[in-house]
């Protein structure tokens, strides 16, 4: 019974469709079909804003791409001590921007706020001798499976600006927060001052596809030569478009959501007051101790061990797909376990 | 009816149905999983000889990858002077080495030998002034659509070799060089001297995988970590394996490469002393003339201008899904052109 | 009076009268010359071991490529969270190294111990999604004017091989520590575990050279190579190599941190409680407030604000050359100051 | 005798006395200095155009951070295919912009005429697979010791532009070709079109500083940024600042240029029909064969092989303080050499 992560997920029925039906009623190579073609508008109208949307085939190239959009080699981002960026993408916002730095602020809950951000960047100086900060980056469900509200996003952006910073949210489950929200997808990015999205599909349940959403367009001029230079342009892009188009257009992106959050939620009342955090999206943080964690794996729970070796965490991870009788099963499992 | 590109071709059969397949009968993210965890083995077994492959999204991440695995930032690569690496992948060689220099052989067809390439580093010294060339890239098929024979490739690798050089190759194509030599895949590739291979499926059929293929597997060593750093490594790289596998296990990379070969037969021997260059592979290069490409055209006829404008050459491809119909109809309108 | 710092310090006769010397005497460009060619002996007699000297124009230099010389652009350097390469060299680092991460470990007075950097890496996991440690960076003396035994050193080095990690010490200032210590040159550096060292001149009245000097002559195999195409291989090497070799030959090395050293504890014992750390170099901190900052700068006194704008906090750097009336008068009027 | 190259040259008196005189009468560390701040002006007045000038330790540097201000790492610089940026800096220029191309253009002597330049980059599409051309770069003197005039740099400038090229001149020897030219400084500069300019001053009889003159000061935004993070940033920048200034202020540039030159002149008159190009600066390249190499040298004249092994070509260059003796001499000993 996998808890393990949303990437164990499989695909939903509606991404794996419209991949198979993409076949053959367009050509074009790279970005030269229809499919493509549609994906500013389709996100356009998704959002409420113009956007340019492109492709790529991972997550951290989604985010590595969106930050060396505008940020210099010497540059730097400021971000949760425990964003994905800094300690889950190899450093890859370091390559795609040359050599850029991440600056870490601190935050309950992997949640920033303006006055984090603000300390983490207090002793940095506008001389030359120093990186220059020019981008905020939030994640969206959080690390710890907390959500943003449009005003916490919007009080991170206004801060941002006031420095001449853009933002960037990495959207890996911003499905997952926009269904617990419950707010236009506009609510929570443009209208809250996001500039660019790394908005993911495939935790979610797509395929092969995350979409790299520009809000500010101007931003993505660099981006067609700099997502070719990567290896990042599918040379039959309609297969990726295909995915993106067929989980907004079909409503998939929130049924998928929606069914892992009210899983992780039923889990979620069971944990009581072992949960680290509380449980916003489809990530759930607890505290089980080493020895019940051995136990659950015997009996065929499978998870990630959290925190420093012997903690005695662990993250549990709902997916769209998992099925409900494995998560009450895994609800009885922990509510049966000694401290 | 298209003749462009083999990007514009569909996905065969055997690789969607080994998508879908795929679903749900195995989990694990990243490379965690039972199609992945197959990989080395079956890719083995059809080259015969130990290897680690790793699938990426696109050919200009695999070469791009292949080539770094041993070329340092003040290290240089020979390549033909309009090989794919240097013309189509805007510096991805480059982003993904950290600067390192291609030097640019010349060969008819874009056929290197062992005289073009001394030819191209005979003015290299050997100081610290001037960058190393470290490996010798060649394109098979090339990029004119000639097929290297074992004993080219062999010439070539050991005048590398001598060098001290690594061997990579390009095999965008080699599912078609494959079929015209009709050899073992051993013998093109590592018993020709081949240290790193970047393979190509999309164009033969494949969706969204490339396999970059170390026959030296200890120069994979830093692969791992630079294909995560690169946003390559997929999160559900099931999806990715399951295609390679289903390509490879079940010939399907072969019936495709010979469908296609043969249909470039096919149209070549319409089209007489209009040919540019024998046709071994699945390319074919043709002066047409400028008029007679847009009589062409208005017929329904797609395809891909070549060389400087205005000078009336043209490639035609054809892929694995052409129809044989459209081929007849386009070898009719050929030989119905006048000069 | 300049209490700024010891970049605004002059050169010693013995660095310029070298120079001035070099001229005529020897020719050969680049390191082709008589006196670069003497560089690794001197040096080695100076430490007691082998080693391979490289002149380069800048400390940030220095560090720079002797951190790239090991570390690959997904691996990681441990430094001080306020060391030099941190926060006062623009990213150079991750410039070398193609990318490569900082990890800032804590320490009283700028001082790492094998706890503080045990716990700065301790949430690291080995895997491919995460950048590697490679190296441990120290600051000898600190960026706090501390200087480190050589058994703080052995035992920072020993944990730092325990991990299989090279040593790298930024010795900007390495000649104030070796007289506060009183020891052989060798016994805080290759014999207590450091691999490649910074050795920093021009603050102690050099002119326009630092020395990158590996100990692990193997480890500077890259440097000639990187050296060079970073644009720090000069193309007189000779007017560098002067520099080195007169302030190491004549003992102006010493003279002249001894002279800083003295004026330094000169100074701190006019100080009492307002010093932030011990003064055991040439550079003291001290809590001194905004009001009375200004009046010092009204008596003739130049200096730098540290820490947070309204800290009230100094940094007083006392150079070779510092006048002893500079520093009588300052002390005087900082012994004059109310609270 | 040395004829190897201008490297091997003294320093200047007026270089040499005017860094000695800077010590003690200007401080203020980095560029924050008398002398440093007087570098803007005195190039302008120089040139007649307002510029930001930038000391750094090497032309590589000057070179590879000009080049860096406007290409991005997707773009590329066209230069002849014998310039220094492409043969002798090891891949600076792709280190400094993070991985751009060069361009190769043929030319006569290292001249580049805009057909030779359109026809390199004629091939070129303008689309997201290729690089993208920005910028071409001159060397003046060239390579092969030749001056491009005014209206040649004008009809090259024009070009570029007309493609929205900036253009760089690489100026290792530019006080050469002004002596020749007996042009104002301007006028084969900015007033010619050039946009950046690496000036020369080491070859000439400097110590360790060339200069990066930006007159599109726009265009500079970058460069201190680039500067400090590539460890270009002197910490006692007036010792680069004196030579610089010296050197314009007293008319060395010149009075060395005219004594190299007119040195290089009475060779060539001696040299005859072994002359391979005409001799326009301070470099002279001849046909004298390999067993006349060696005579030569068993006579104690030391020069550089040129071209490919065995070609018995030689480079003779001529420095401001080479002795009348010595080219007497070796002009004797030419003429004496049977074919």
């Amino acid at each position: 019974m996998h808890f393990f992560s949303d990437n164990n997920a499989s695909a939903c029925p509606e991404a794996l469709e419209a991949l198979v039906s993409a076949n053959g009623v367009t050509r074009g190579s790279y970005d030269g079909d229809e499919l493509s073609a549609r994906l500013d508008r389709v996100f356009g109208d998704f959002f409420g804003h113009d956007c340019r949307v492109f492709p790529v085939s991972t997550g951290t190239a989604a985010n590595a791409l969106a930050l060396a959009a505008f940020i210099p080699p010497w540059g730097a981002v400021v971000c949760h001590e425990e964003a994905h960026i800094q300690v889950d993408e190899a450093g890859a916002p370091e390559f795609y921007t040359g050599g850029a730095k991440l600056i870490l602020a601190e935050g309950e809950g992997a949640i920033l706020t303006p006055e984090t951000v603000e300390d983490s960047v207090a002793a940095l100086r506008g001389d030359v001798h120093q990186v220059q900060a020019g981008a905020l980056s939030l994640t969206q469900a959080s690390e710890y499976g907390r959500v943003y509200s449009p005003d916490q996003v919007s009080a991170l952006a206004d801060f941002a600006r006031g420095r001449g910073w853009k933002v960037h949210m990495d959207g890996a489950r911003l499905a997952n927060a926009l269904v617990h929200l419950d707010c236009h997808p506009g609510d929570v990015t443009w209208r809250a001052g996001v500039d660019v999205l790394s908005f993911g599909f495939i935790k979610n349940g797509g395929i092969s596809a995350e979409a790299l959403v520009f809000f500010d367009t101007d931003l993505a001029s660099t981006i067609p030569h700099r997502r070719k230079r990567a290896g990042q342009m599918p040379s039959k892009g309609r297969f990726a478009a295909a995915q993106l188009l067929a989980m907004i257009e079909s409503g998939a992106w929130k049924r998928n959501a929606e069914a892992a959050n009210a899983g992780a939620r039923q889990l979620a009342a069971a944990l009581g007051d072992r949960l680290m955090h509380p449980v916003e999206a489809n990530e759930i943080f607890v505290r089980i101790g080493t020895g019940n964690a051995a136990k659950l794996r015997a009996q065929g729970f499978d998870f990630y061990d959290w925190g420093d070796a012997g903690s005695g965490e662990a993250r549990l991870v709902v997916a769209w797909d998992t099925p409900p009788g494995d998560i009450q099963a895994l609800a009885r499992a922990i509510a049966a376990l000694e401290d």
